[in-house]
């Protein structure tokens, strides 16, 4: 009796990123139509939340997917079609935007008619899916973070 | 110019159960096995969290699955072997136990040696997978209140 | 260039704590009347989160607060009166109960008429507050972490 | 017996905000030095986050204070110098620049030595300090948008 099984933990760290000092990388193919390259800024193993900024030329865009947990995006270049566009039913973001995807937001596809630039942070994979809507893979921080390293 | 886009928002209100006011019902048998039932007690949409109380009769487990977020547990009864239990490898709780099961946590399996009982939260969501490690269901806080309110 | 400056970070490992084995140890006497106990459980540096049981004899009450973030409790044993109780427009819990209390609820008075226990997951800092509201000590996982060393 | 106390919720909706069409606005001078502006962008009121847009020129500050809750800062713009920046011992970021601040990270001076920009994402209030580290002002979500609205 007596012990205090709970362990010590200390805070966190600070992180930096000068981004500019970063390459941009492919973005995983299978995940993806055309050649969107992206930075992976930070993983929060705790939380399961993870940042990155993406590069999406005209005409690339990423393939259906569920945001398992909340997102939120600040477009700083470009437009980005989100769930088939204002014009069919979604919304269209124009630079400057900012949006927030809520907790199992599906988006069956995000486009870039033009050549566009986003920051978005994550709690939470994404899930992406065919059009029955089943998993074809479950993108968590630890595989973000795993694609990143083998690129 | 000038609007705010931004919408009001208020905060939530408190919820509160009585919990032996609401009756014990079947977890979906196939995530489990053997006669594991359960009650749902909050559902956290913005978060994608979720709470419930497990009653886990002698010889039963959960199926596969790895926790998409942390989890925490408390053992009010009986003994949980998880990850195949201390004998091999994993641990087993005895109640009165605490458990943090960390993001991206797997439980090959979850087997209940006598009859237990535990209340958990969880961020996000369950993944059961098969023995590959695909996902065979990918239970979200949306999918939990869909099988208590369909029971 | 090319440097790739997000570093590599592990998953998180489980965490257990045998609750009979830790003893109660009395909760700061500043933040409570009567002679409340506790253990502390768990502390997530992350996120801000932290778990905890509470052992609270009859007529003891914990002093005004407000929630930063949301925290949801077990009452395992007794009865607790939140924000008045039933009687005076807030909530009477009485085990087994569960409530989920929302982020910035405020808690002018949180009141034991029996002897009760509950355990608790908090997400972010406790905010002691005065009459005027103005904060007198705001309780974070660090100084829970901080107090339960302590003691 | 029988009755299900939990209640149904609803997935939450999608938010978007043009960003230019909304106006800066003053920051509430008593947090900073100089004539910081900013755009709420954001709130969540389930986990107490809140997300914003700042506009600092050329030798302005934001006035001490600490995290309660991680936050992620995307410098747009300029400069910034946390915690003394590099020169003492804290760091100086310079756009385009990415940083995390953990929970309960403690600045006691944020400056900017040009005209800068960041966006900024926050779990949880920022509570502004004196010198001895007491609370002068707890700005949570809610805070942040009746700040808002008031302006």
């Amino acid at each position: 009796m007596g012990n205090k099984a709970t362990k010590h933990l200390d805070p966190l760290e600070g992180r930096y990123v000068q981004m500019d000092d970063t390459d941009w990388v492919d973005f995983p193919p299978a995940l993806c139509v055309g050649p969107i390259r992206w930075k992976l800024l930070n993983v929060s193993p705790e939380m399961g939340a993870w940042t990155a900024i993406f590069d999406c030329p005209a005409e690339t865009s990423f393939n259906p997917h569920i945001h398992i947990g909340p997102g939120e995006y600040f477009l700083t270049k470009g437009k980005m079609e989100v769930r088939g566009g204002s014009g069919e039913g979604g919304s269209t973001a124009i630079a400057p935007g900012y949006g927030y995807e809520p907790c199992n937001a599906r988006h069956d596809k995000t486009y870039f008619p033009e050549d566009s630039e986003f920051y978005m942070t994550f709690l939470g994979p994404l899930n992406f899916i065919d059009e029955a809507g089943n998993t074809i893979g479950l993108v968590t921080w630890q595989d973000a973070q795993g694609a990143w390293e083998a690129s």
